[in-house]
This record gives structure tokens, sequence and C-alpha cells, in this order.
């Protein structure tokens, strides 16, 4: 927030009596309020906009060439982590793609540190050049099936609302809590509301009358929309609604019928998660954007989508829009049809120019220290053994890319007693083992899906509590990848016949690189072909989809450090069949 | 704010498991979302919306038989002082009306009574069945260039945002000193922001670069377009622009051609100042919405600019909306173009019925009790001699029900050397007393208008000090016209040869009845019968007109208690014309 003299300073600029940090000139500026456009200068003062006019004096003058001016645009909901980088090195690889604001739930690392997680996220985005608004994560952990890092109740959550960035509570994902009036969740529900802050919805799969329930709390947006029926049952309930294209949720095709002229100003765009080469590749809520427009949306109207009303929704007001008294966050485009993405400006100053970043612009002062939690286990290779009383059992059916997996059944064979995987057959041994507590827990399974011919694939990225979770064709190299990724403070590896074949080290709570994104797109892209090398399954990211099979609130099979969960009876189960 | 178990009761009506204090059936829903209407029911627990949808359990049930439900409309910015009563009064007048919820910027009784009087305006608020939420007045005093009851510094303004009811800064009307960057001021601004509260502007007769200076201070909205243009230009400078249709200021026709239905969203309604006669008589903003209606709008876009629009303009998330988790202000309305109203819901409580007001639902527990600031003052009528050393002096020409008069000069009589009043001229005499600080000031000067055949004519409400003013045909009349005033505790009082023809006693503060807004009303007609049997002068509101008078930030000639006030020179000068 600016103090008396930089107010006074912006105000002299704003009618000409001062002279401003920079005009932009021969611009088209897209006016996100009136849907026109306008061929007028920008003066820019102390990181904000002084005025829009005719305007002479400046230290510097940009000319915009006839270019598109827009504002900096905003992820309504994205979760950093999914990048694996930290939020200084995620600003790096958005800002190109014109987002110069990300309203982000920390969730991931909440569950492996809990308020350090979240403190370290908010401190490393400090000195970024991009905004990052946080929404405090509402459910650490997701559920008590499962060992994680942290328990974030509602006492927990309420001392983070001093800070300036916090600005509301984080997709309620937990439906029935809010249904039964769990005490804690409806404090945490309060406590925002107390605080000014907004409530961000999960409603996938909600039904008109779930919500109700949700809505009744006074959640107010939801990103989970899979057709333009749910948006609209969203949007007459009161909700946003965020239309989300990211790595594995892509929804914007499905959802976007449901936006009109008269109603547009109720959604907003999301990425929620996207991994780096798709950042790389597609771009983020640019990509949004194009698809938008390539698909029937007036592109004023993708634009304030992805500014004013997303600002809006979350109760920004010095954000998404060029006008005297915003942030001057802008972003020059060549055209508003590809939205093709020349220059962008944060906080007034230059930080992609001719299409490039300008690294300087990303140096940091200080780089973000984190005591991430040790990875303690007292893990041993016996641990992995998996006597079974038949051999008739529950299989998770693994689905590529995919949050859910199949319920199935399968026969096994045993030795002594105990199961043996069968590359043949693809059935593999699946293994979480609790990292943060030193339980000892170590929960086994059988997965079929991942086509692996040898050797075994292990990460601590396993949703939402962040485990370790490992599949392998045999006992010693799952083992092994165990032990490299726990040696190396988390990440991924490939390991076979007791060699690393790829590594990507995570040390930043065993979610996060400490490298370039750059570095991490290649580390991905040597996992990838490692894991073609021991597998022979194909189209899929298969530490992603590994991820997934540890998050038990999806259906329907999964594995958490207590053992097989199945989602149906909401509770751990033997492997055996028996009914 | 509700607390855990209210929430919780919430929930559980929302999905059918809990019984609602009220359900609403055969009802036609405007929907302010998608803009649609909706036939479900409303199922409403502890004061709030609980959910929409197909209800069955609830302690009692309303048959809609087929009428619109509206969200209770919102009056995005209203001077309650104006209607010369206080908020539990107001909520009497206006909860017939539709009208649930005022924005309100107690300027004028701050002018008088400080934080006191803020004070009082929100307890005396808080039993009403309406919500009343305060903007700060910015600009208490208005000048320096007369004498008030209180000056309200960024310092003494800052404690009163504690209170839940107070959401920003109001009506930033000292232009100058936001342009030539005054730390007062600009410290308030930056209190607001940093209270998360928003900031109403007062743009009247601005230009774009003006605008500028505004919107660069993060000021956001304006009541004061007189025409599409002005609201378009404020529009697009980033504000939401509010459409008056008050007493005086009646600019809705005007502003009207700016709406379109893509922008729609960014406009408001409000009153701004309106009395009670024309209140009862036209309605509040159910008439904005009428003439809006009548003047082309579509009636869902004009439901919505009374509503959701002047909730998210001023950050009011849980009103504005008939939506799960919305309070539940609801009126009923017979049909969409005539927008007439059968009954309306407070918090759930039907307070009106068929139309009429249900008294019982407006009882005090207790009255509000106000310790109105002593007039005191050390006048007489000698104070009221104009020595003038020449004949051709400057004139206050009053206009008609306006905040501006005409610079004039003119001829007038003396008697050793003293300004006689001359009925046949229109030549009457004008008086301010300062009437907080015992100052001894008396303000004298000429004014021509009023048309006076005889006596007097006094009033404590006087923009926007609110001094004692008067006006009289003789020093005799205007004495004890002031005399009278004083005597009641403030007031208005019209007077003639030694008798007090009519007056209307506003104990509380001079600004406000004690009584029913009804006698209120009645005592205004009577002022006017009263007026007319002394003035040949027709057609306006003559008390109304005085009290602008006094007000020197409006062009041209205006008296304060320190002398006749130059608009043009903005300074105090004689009345001789010496140029």
């Amino acid at each position: 927030m600016e103090n008396v003299r930089e107010l006074k300073e912006r105000i002299a600029v704003s009618d000409y009596r001062g002279k401003a940090d920079i005009i932009i000139t021969n611009g088209r500026i897209v006016n996100v309020f009136s849907g026109e456009v306008m061929h007028q200068d920008i003066a820019i003062k102390n990181g904000y906009i002084a005025g829009i006019g005719e305007f002479e004096e400046a230290e510097e003058i940009i000319d915009a060439k006839g270019q598109y001016l827009v504002p900096g645009f905003i992820d309504a909901h994205v979760h950093v982590e999914s990048a694996m980088v930290p939020p200084h090195e995620f600003a790096r690889v958005l800002l190109p793609n014109g987002v110069t604001t990300v309203v982000t739930d920390p969730h991931e690392i909440a569950n492996v540190a809990g308020t350090s997680g979240i403190e370290f996220m908010l401190e490393d985005a400090e000195e970024a050049p991009l905004d990052m608004f946080v929404m405090l994560p509402s459910s650490v952990p997701a559920t008590p099936m499962e060992n994680n890092g942290a328990t974030l109740d509602a006492k927990a959550l309420k001392p983070l609302y001093r800070h300036d960035k916090v600005i509301g509570l984080a997709e309620v994902m937990d439906f029935p809590s809010v249904a039964s009036g769990s005490e804690d969740i409806l404090q945490k529900i309060i406590d925002a509301k107390r605080e000014g802050g907004r409530i961000d919805g999960h409603g996938a799969g909600l039904s008109s009358l779930d919500l109700n329930n949700y809505l009744a709390a006074g959640i107010r947006t939801d990103h989970e929309s899979t057709t333009a029926e749910e948006a609209l049952d969203r949007l007459r309930a009161g909700m946003f609604v965020m239309l989300r294209e990211g790595t594995v949720g892509r929804d914007l095709l499905q959802t976007l019928p449901a936006v009109t002229e008269r109603n547009s100003h109720r959604f907003t765009f999301c990425t929620d998660d996207k991994l780096i080469p798709d950042l790389i590749e597609e771009g983020s809520i640019n990509y949004n954007i194009q698809l938008a427009i390539a698909n029937g949306i007036e592109p004023i109207t993708a634009i304030q989508m992805a500014t004013i009303n997303a600002a809006t929704c979350h109760n920004l007001p010095y954000l998404g829009a060029i006008a005297a008294g915003y942030q001057a966050d802008i972003v020059f485009l060549r055209d508003l049809e590809t939205v093709k993405i020349s220059r962008v400006m944060k906080r007034g100053e230059v930080v992609v120019e001719d299409g490039e970043r300008i690294e300087t612009r990303f140096n940091r002062t200080r780089r973000m220290r984190f005591e991430s939690p040790a990875i303690c286990h007292t893990f041993t290779e016996k641990d992995l053994a998996l006597p079974l009383k038949s051999t008739h059992i529950h299989l998770i059916g693994m689905q590529p890319n995919s949050l859910f997996t199949e319920r199935l059944q399968g026969e096994v064979t045993l030795k002594d007693g105990l199961f043996q995987p069968d590359p043949a057959k693809d059935l593999a041994k699946m293994v979480v083992v609790e990292r943060h507590k030193a339980t000892g827990n170590v929960g086994v399974a059988v997965v079929t899906g991942f086509g692996l011919k040898k050797g075994a694939i292990a990460t601590t990225v396993a949703h939402d509590s962040h485990n370790i979770v490992a599949v392998g064709t045999n006992d010693a190299d799952i083992a092994f990848a165990i032990a490299h990724i726990t040696e190396i403070g988390g990440g991924i590896a490939v390991v076979s016949d007791g060699k690393i074949l790829k590594d990507l080290p995570l040390p930043i709570g065993g979610l996060l690189s400490d490298q370039p994104y750059e570095a991490v797109e290649s580390a991905l892209a040597g996992l990838d072909e490692a894991f073609a090398s021991i597998s022979e399954a194909e189209g899929f990211d298969p530490f992603l989809t590994l991820s997934f099979l540890t998050l038990p609130v999806i259906p329907e099979l999964k594995l958490t450090d207590q053992g097989l969960f199945d989602f149906r009876k909401f509770a751990v189960i033997p492997l055996e069949v028996t009914e």
C-alpha cells in the first residue's frame, strides 16, 4: 500500500503537474469497464497508473506502436506447487505469458510443513515481480485416513490473516464437513468472513442441492464445472465461475457455452494445476483467453474475464484494469485475436520485452531459506513384503493422468504367502511410506496400468499428504528408489537394477525444486525418457498419475500410509476380496 | 455476522434436513446473477436465505401467489439527515418502498456534533429493520471559511472503522485538497484503503483531467453525473456510477442513456438527498427503478442496478441477491413494470404486508439519547445591523431549489448608513449566526428571490456547518425567529409581526426531529403555508433553498458566519462593489 508521499506524487502526475516515471503512447487501451478501445496515453508513477490522457513529461516514453494494451492477467485459482518451483521462479514462467497476479492455495506445502510452508511461499513471493495472493488451505490434512505433516485448524489459520497478501479461505473441499456442520470448518468460514475475505469452493460434481449447502455457508466461487450446465447452475446459485484449463483439468471448451454478454462479468479463468512443460508450451491464462476467443468469445469479453472479473471476484480493488489508481500491470498485445504478447509491465517495470523475459528483473537479493522438514521414516526393504491370505484381491486400476482410479479385482501369484509382482500381467507393487512423523507406517497394495517391465519409480509428490509413493516390479528397486529420494531430500526418481536412471531433486519440502524452471523441465523430460525405458505404457505422465493414487477423497481405490482406501466405504479395507 | 450455531442450522435447512423458519412458495424469483426468473422456493433460517429449491418443512409458509421476488433495494448514497428524521424513523419511510439497505454519509450531523453525531446515527440504526452502512464524512468542516461544530481529521476518523457498519470514506468533496495533495485528506484515503473500505467521490462537473486526480487517489464512485456523457466518462475512468434521483438532484433521465446491457453492472441508483414529502409521494430507490423501466431499461437490469450492483460497488458480499447465504431481504412485486410493492421482508421478517407497514416491527426497546450540542451564541438584535459604505453592493441571487446562486449587484437604500430591506424590490436581509462555539460571529448580507413581503424565516439546517441562517424584511422578526429556534433547541420557523406562524422543532442537533416522519411532513406543509402568507414567491422550497445559501463550496455568492463568500475568489469579500 502506498504512503502519502507516493499518493501525492501520483496525483500530481495525474493532472500534468508532475513528471511521470513512464508514459506509454500510441497504444490502444482496452477499457475493461466500458468494453471500448481507447487511443490515449498512460502515465505511470511509483508503480501505479497516475492517469489516462494526453501526457508529455516523463523519465521514459514507451511507444506502443499501435499495439493493444490490456491489464495484466490474473489466475483466479492456482496451486503454485504443481509447477514444482517456488513463487519467485513461478513468476519467471508466468510473466512472459502476461500473468501478473495469481491467487493461490498453498495446500500442498501446507500439508508438508503447515504454517511454515505457507509463510515460506508468502516470503518467497515478496520480491518477485508478481502479486501472489493466498487463500488459506481449508483442509489440512485432507482426511483423517492418512498421516501428513501438519494439522491446520481454525485457530492455526486465523493469525495468518494479518498478512497483507492473505485474502480468504481456499477451496473448501471437505464438503461432508460443511454439510454436517463440523465446528472447525464452520469456524474457518466465519473467520474468513470476519476478516473480509472471500471463500472459494470446490464443487466437483455437486448437485443444486449440494450447492445450497455450499452457498448457505457463504462459499462463493467454483472452479470445478465440467459442463456449461454445471457452470450455469453455479452462476445462478450466486457463485463466480472460474473456467479451468490446466494440465489435467481441461474444462474450458465444455464450460464456455455458458458465457453470454450479459452474464460474462461473473466468469473468470484459472489453471488450478499446470505443470512446467505445459506452462512453457501452451502458456497460462493467456492460453485460456486464446482458447475462449478461438471458440467464439468476443476478445474484450475474454480480457475482462482474465482481469477485472477476477479482481472483483477476489476483492482486489487496485488490480485488473488500466485506469488511474490501478497498479501498472500492463500487457502489450500485437492483436486481440491471437493474444500474442510482446511486452509485459509489472508495477510499472518492463519485465518482458519483445516477448523475452528481462532476466535482471528477476534478481533476488536473498534466496528464501526454508527449513525443509526432514524426510523421516524407519523404513527397510522388509516393510515392503505383502503377505496375502488369498490370491483373489482388490487391484487399483490406474487411469492415465486422472485423479480417479478403477475398482478392479484379480488373481495374483504368491510365494511363501507373499505377493509377487508380475510384469507380464502388469501387476506392480505400490507402496506408500509415511515420511512426516516417523510412524513407520507403510501401505502396500497392487496396481495395474503402469506397464512396468522392470525397475521402480518413486516420488515425494503424493496428494494430499505427500508421503513417499513408489511403484515397482521388485522390492530391491522400490527400496532403492525410496532410499534415494530420501537421501536427496525429496524428489522423483526412476531406478532399475539398482541404478538411478534419472532423478529430480525437490529439496523444498519434497515438492519444489531450488533450480530454475528450465532445469525442472529438462529433468521431467529425462524422467519421462527413463520411464519409457522400463515401461511399455505410453501417452501419459506416470509421476503425475502416481501422485494422485494416494488421494483418498477421489474415487475409487487409493493407497495411503494406512493401507488400501475404499472411497465408497470411506475406510481402509483388506486387499483380499472377502465378499 | 452469524455464529457457528446459526451457520450450522442454516446449512441443515439448505439440504432439507432442518426445518426452515419461513418458506416462500409460488414466487417468481429474479436471479440477479443470471438475469433469469426462476420458479423455486426460498427457505429462510435465522434471517438468511438457506436455500433455493423445493422446500417443505417450515414454521411458516408464505404463498407469493405468482408475484416477483426481488432482493431488497439498496440506496448507494444518501444523507439520512436530509429527511430530518433519525435512522430508525428513516427506516419507517423507506421500507414500504422496498429499500432495505442504505449507504449513508452522516456528514450533516458530523458537522454539528463530530464523532458523537456519527455514533448516534450508528446506534440509532442498530435496532431498526434496515441496514445502514456508514461512509465516514471526509470533509468536516467543509471549508475553513466558516465555523462548524467539529473538526474530523484523519486521526479522528480512524478509530471509527472498528464499527462493523463503517465501510469506507464518504464523498470526497474537497477536490482542491486532493489535487494539491493535502496530507490530511490523503491520509484519510490511505486509512480507508488499509481498512479495506471503498472511497466515494463527488465529481460534480469534473473534467476527464480532474477525474484522473480522483481516480489516481483511489476514489471509485460518483453520484454527480448530470448527463449521459458525464456518466460514461466516469464509467470509463473506472468508477461505479450512481444514477441519482432525489429532491433537488434529479439526474436519472439525463444519465440513463449511458446504460447498456454490457456495462449495466457498473451502474447503481441513489437518492443523495430526499425530503420526507418526496419520499412519501414518489418513494425512494423504487422510484429510480420505475423511472428507469419507464424509460427503456429492461426491468431485471434495473433491479440489478438497485441491488447486486450496489452491493458489489460497496463490497457488501451478503446483500443484494436472492441466493443461499444472502441476508433474507426480499421485496414482493406485483409485476416488473410498475414495481408496485406488496410485501417487504428484512432479515427474514415481514415488515410490510399488503403494501402497509407493520408498525410493531418498528418498535424501539430504547430511544437513542443524544446529547444535542447546545445552540450557543451571544447574538442580540444589534448584531443584525448592516452598515455599508456605498449603496452599490453585491447581492446574493437566490435560485429556487438550487445549490447555486447568481452573482448579482444592485442599489440599496441606507438609513443612518445602515442597509434597509426593501420588499418592493425583493431585497431581504440574510443573516448567519454562528451557533457552535459562541464566537459571536454574525454574517450579514443582502439576498433577492425570496419575495418576502413581511416577517422572516430561520433554520438551523444550513449546509454544511449548520449555523443559524435567517432571511427577513426586518431585524425584529429576524431576531425573534432566531431566538425562537434557539429556544426550541434547533429547527425551522416562520415569523411575522412578532408572532410564530409555524415551526418545526429539530432537537437532534438542530437537524433531526424526534417525532414520527408523518409529523415532519405535516409541519413542513404548515411551514410552506406560513411562508406563502408572507411571500409572493412560489413554486420552490424556501427552507431547503435557504439551507444551501450558506454552502461556500458551490458557486457563486454565499454567506457564512464570517461574511459574504465569493466562490470565484474563494474568499470572504466586502458587500460594497469596489471594482
